[in-house]
């Protein structure tokens, strides 16, 4: 019997990866790039443990059965990290034998923070770790077989998924652009939202876009490779200011796309929406941007900011979003704030614009991050192959 | 002393005038295909008198003093409409006598419906008269230096806004497509929606969308021409079908180039979504497209409907929309609608999706209708060149 523990990290879309050119090999329209977050604040975690003596592959995920067999993604994930370790020769257990895995988020699904990518990306780390395979390009092109933005978890720091060439996809790889250290105060705010909305799920909100949208294709072809070079100057000198309107401009352009998407997608709110105005009422009251904000299919705000700002930050969201439970340990969560006192400008220009009280659910504090990593056996989420009792 | 008073009716945009090539003149970046509103239900009316004994020009709209001289697009429209009167020869007056101007809207400003358009064709209409000038498309090019979308409020039925190519924008002219009469079934309900926000005013949001989008030069070059010859061809042959399909495509589009400016401008809200997911589901219900939703620079939806429609689509939207006023004649406006009972499959679908209570402020019924025309002398405004007491 053998075993192998995992964490990966989630990443955050700046440039966006919207509309895929082959649905079966996940094959986007357009590169895109990310920035990791820090595991410790969100993370997927997976154990997957190989033995001759199962009868099935089987898996569990946070707690519950999945039917591991129907899941083309998952199969198609599990065959090509076993195609690797095939060509590969040194694994030491037969590619016969079954797998029993167990898979956990650590951060709250109702967040609609996207979990697949963390997942997927942990699944495979997880299933290389276990086939004794090298992290590389041929292993993010499997991941993203799984879920297309799990290829970009797979690196720390800022990562670029290029969308490639070919039909195989062999040439759509996610590459790492500078790993965390490179600018280690970027930090993270995410708000999430309330909202009870029916929403189009992503991957049927992508095939929509491109079959329908008018304007989709010009944003692949002409908008995008402009702005992943100027995005990549912007993160290789650490221009905050040039990174935060290419992110705030991506986040918009995704989001018109969807609105340009017949019948729409929507998935901001009035309270998403409240969130940009307060960004764009924020950076112009400290004079330069020090807030970017940016929406996937979901109302909630990840709002990037250099770590020496998240405390006035943070007090003006607390003005200007005012909650019943503002200092519970369960609003604010993750890296630890602390308080400060804004001055008059800021508190008077916040206070122009109060909203009313209880519109965020939370408020996540998380910054830049490495990706995926090994735990020792003694974290494993399997005992004798089986899920722990909870 | 001379005198005419007129009428004007709104227009509502299908084929979406957005940005502008030339701010002064009022040029616009692409076509525009507009239905003209019947002037019962809602209508710009002014009265002007000339006589050689007033000292200076002079404005009233709605009851309130306008400072005409130093409204740069009242002028402009002054001295275009004088301009071609000098070139005509025929008026009965020198055009040095001033004017006196008296204007009302006929409809709540607070509906966020655009009174522009119909203001300013009632003007340039009412001067065209007072001077004894034809309608033409010389009067449609003053008109739209009013405001840009006023040179279609000129003519009844269905109307085009060429763009024009010259630099003194004498082509951009408004020309008649088809009459009221060519589909007099035509009938439109409007859901004015209750709202708060801040809004980017439409003249501001076309500048941010013209000078950040990178979608709208594509929008204007690539897919208006494309959807104005669709729509022409669609109101040729009475295809309400493809008319709903540009319809409701082209509002979209509106609002995503909206929210692909910087800082984004978002006109529509939560209420305007609810509103837009209960047409399609309407659709859908119904099997076929029979209701198409089209919103301007506001948060209010307004809904091409035939009239055999009407009956059963104003029932859904009861059901989808309950209000406390719901049977008042202050929230239903407009042409009466006959009650009907709506069958079991469609009420269970639209109650499937009921809103909270009161997300509407009103309703308004109407229908195409004509241009602009004339009233009798005892319909005057203006007693011996002053407004009439209120």
């Amino acid at each position: 019997m053998f075993s192998a523990t995992c964490v990966a990290p989630v990443n955050m879309a700046l440039v966006k990866y919207w509309g895929k050119r082959n649905e079966e090999l996940i094959l986007p329209i357009n590169d895109s790039v990310s920035m990791t977050l820090d595991a410790n604040e969100m993370c997927a975690k997976t154990t997957i443990t190989a033995s001759e003596s199962f009868k099935q592959n089987r898996m569990w995920l946070n707690g519950e059965v999945v039917t591991f067999e129907e899941n083309a993604r998952l199969m198609r994930c599990l065959a090509g990290v076993q195609r690797l370790a095939l060509a590969n020769g040194a694994h030491k257990f037969s590619l016969s034998w079954k797998l029993h895995i167990a898979s956990y988020n650590n951060f709250p699904t109702a967040a609609g923070l996207a979990s697949s990518a963390a997942g997927y990306a942990c699944l495979v780390y997880t299933l290389a770790r276990l086939y004794e395979l090298p992290l590389n390009e041929e292993l993010t092109t499997v991941a993203r077989q799984g879920s297309g933005s799990a290829c970009r978890s797979l690196y720390g720091g800022f990562v670029h998924w290029r969308r490639g060439s070919s039909a195989d996809g062999s040439d759509s790889i996610a590459v790492p652009l500078a790993p965390a250290s490179h600018w280690p105060n970027m930090h993270m705010l995410i708000l999430v939202v309330n909202d009870a909305r029916k929403k189009t799920g992503s991957t049927r909100g992508m095939q929509l876009g491109v079959s329908t949208s008018s304007l989709i294709q010009h944003r692949a072809k002409e908008v995008v490779p402009r702005r992943v070079k100027e995005l990549m100057a912007a993160i290789e000198s650490r221009d905050f200011q040039a990174f935060a309107e290419i992110t705030i401009k991506e986040s918009n352009q995704l989001h018109a796309i969807c609105l340009d998407t017949y019948p729409p997608c929507v998935y901001m709110n009035d309270v998403s929406h409240a969130i940009v105005n307060f960004v764009h009422d924020y950076n112009e009251t400290v004079g330069s941007l020090q807030a970017a904000y940016t929406f996937d299919a979901g109302p909630n705000a990840c709002i990037y900011v250099l770590a020496e700002n998240v405390p006035r930050l943070l007090a003006a969201i607390q003005l200007a979003f005012p909650n019943d439970a503002q200092q519970s340990v369960e609003y604010l969560m993750g890296i630890p704030v602390p308080p400060v006192e804004l001055k008059n400008g800021l508190r008077d220009a916040s206070i122009g614009h109060v909203n009313p009280n209880n519109m965020l659910k939370y408020i996540i504090h998380t910054k830049i991050g490495e990706g995926p990593h090994q735990l020792s056996d003694d974290k494993s989420l399997l005992i004798d192959g089986f899920p722990l009792p909870k």
